[in-house]
């Protein structure tokens, strides 16, 4: 059984054959065929060049057939025979994978996804407004009474800036009940079931210790960035935690993996149930293009596991709104954090703004 | 506190200020500074531009300075305060950052290093030989006859192909007890000590069951691939088995960190007692001089961690030996796997004859 990966190599068009069977090998025996006895290893082990297409300007779309019993069951085995050493090479780019349905099974994606996210924040139509806790340095209390604010201006979901962990200025035990205080207290005025979403942070006891006291705390959606945790540790998370919900932050996710496949695909495949990623036209240089697949990949496809909520961010502004909604349609969470925070104390009356934006709007596009 | 980290942009003359500007921010409080009411947070935590020095042809080398109060205790966030949204810009490069001697402290580098495989192996002045157990895909019978062939040689260590998981093929278990049977089986012939470097994989449960499983066996080297399985898990991995040498994969390591950071400093830091990498002239880019800094970055400064050991490896040829021999002196492991295994059956014979030109090597340089 095999399946299919496809990387784009910058080559000669001379060495590009050569370049294709060299990843073939790469991903698979890293070794000389030559030196292989075994025959079944050279019948079903070998990857093999399937196709290499010319996309012009020295690119090329090499597409090579892995073996799937390479994998075993564990996310991190998945990138090391994707990507694992040709990740090495400065040109060449995973570009995609046909994940086959043994894999989709083991790791099952989302265990919630969009369905749920809405269920519980009784929200069946409109898009998802988010902001996020920062600046890091700052003590609990503080950050409390910021997640209050946000509250009182309706928000959906009030998420840990990714700096935040477990520093002495702001433990995390300590920041968790300052803030769902603070939400309850908003709450209380606004009757929205405002989510909170905690960063966790560290190795897999450490991530769980801290799932723990967050679902103590009545928290059900919290973060962790894959690359930076180890796509394994995602992995365990969100089979051990079912109850919750898992964001997943792109922090350090500048491999050269194309960010829809490893955002939108991958992190969705290993069971994010939302996935942030950088949008186009902010701090960052997504393309369009690259923010419309990327969204693709978090909410279609990939029939048998769940929907993914894709989660545009990274410098986004108020004015933009209307513009990212007609672009990603209802099913998405807006994300401003930064440019929320610039009204200062009036934060509340500016999140409202922002989420009123979000449910008064009128699509374009359908 | 702070602590230095110097990122390579590429950029035009005119923007290199707001570019500078905008990493600092980005890797410290990730907003608007005019949206920071806290003094303490806009006087400590944010980060601060040091110097921008203009390296010609549009690329600059930006440094900043960041709060050693961001980090905590954890190597992932490390990694999430040097790089975390930074690498999704695609024209910044993570290249160096001076790590103070708090973190230092927190993280402990290697637990034993050089100077203990040195012990371990009775080698007090020469480099090290070692190959690799592959192509995947071998039953664990098969596996430990090529590790006995390779032993009869006197190869100092024989390591996994980091291909090699916990697949149905070859389950670890059963994978290392036939190893370590083969390896015994020609320890008989040569009394050279060989040691096994099994490859551990997953998350960090299976990691700690497969060290467990490993020790009980009698091994005391394994190795792990730290962006596969995430740094945290390494950081914790090297502080409960304290009695294992950690050997660090580079695999997925094609971050745009740079290498000799990455895997020579990085990984060292966080308890690798050798890093294994692309060597320069093998299948992988890097140059003579990102080698160099790699070993260097491995072995030397940082006095207060031990030295780790640095293996190049990636398609070495046995002979290119005394060529990188003299170009890394004997506190170094040469590892030879694919071209090794080209000797087929005769692979012992190959083995000795590359162990014997280690040995016998005569170093030009000093």
């Amino acid at each position: 059984m095999r399946f299919n990966v496809t990387y784009l190599v910058r080559s000669d068009a001379a060495s590009i054959d050569a370049r294709a069977q060299g990843i073939a090998i790469e991903q698979s025996v890293e070794m000389p065929l030559e030196a292989i006895t075994d025959e079944a290893v050279l019948g079903d082990i070998v990857g093999q060049v399937e196709d290499i297409r010319d996309l012009g300007a020295g690119r090329f779309a090499v597409r090579i057939a892995l073996a799937v019993a390479t994998i075993g069951q564990d996310a991190g085995q998945f990138l090391n025979m994707l990507f694992g050493n040709t990740s090495l090479h400065e040109d060449v780019i995973l570009y995609d994978v046909d994940v086959p349905e043994s894999l989709r099974d083991v790791f099952g994606g989302p265990r919630h996804g969009i369905v749920e996210l809405r269920r519980k924040l009784h929200l069946h139509e409109r898009a998802f407004a988010g902001s996020a806790l920062k600046p890091q340095g700052m003590a609990p209390a503080d950050l409390g009474l910021l997640a209050e604010r946000m509250t009182r201006g309706g928000l959906d979901f009030i998420k840990d800036d990714h700096g935040l962990a477990d520093q002495h200025y702001s433990p995390f035990a300590e920041r968790i009940r300052s803030v769902m205080a603070g939400i309850a207290r908003g709450v209380r005025s606004t009757g929205h079931p405002t989510r909170y979403i905690p960063s966790l942070t560290g190795n897999l006891d450490q991530l769980r210790a801290q799932a723990s006291l967050a679902r103590d705390e009545g928290i059900d959606c919290v973060m962790l960035a894959p690359m930076v945790a180890g796509c394994p540790a995602l992995q365990a998370m969100v089979k051990e935690f079912a109850d919750l919900v898992f964001f997943a932050h792109p922090s350090l996710g500048g491999l050269r993996i194309a960010p829809d496949l490893l955002i939108g695909k991958l992190f969705r495949l290993f069971g994010a149930d939302a996935v942030i990623f950088p949008n186009y036209g902010g701090r960052f240089g997504y393309s369009q293009a690259t923010c419309r697949s990327l969204a693709d990949n978090a909410r279609h496809g990939a029939h048998a596991v769940r929907p993914a909520l894709p989660v545009p961010a990274g410098g986004m502004t108020l004015t933009r709104t209307a513009e990212i909604l007609d672009f990603y349609g209802p099913d998405t969470m807006l994300l401003i954090g930064g440019n929320l925070l610039l009204a200062r104390e009036h934060v509340a009356a500016e999140a409202e703004k922002f989420v009123r934006a979000v449910a008064d709007h009128r699509y374009q596009q359908d």
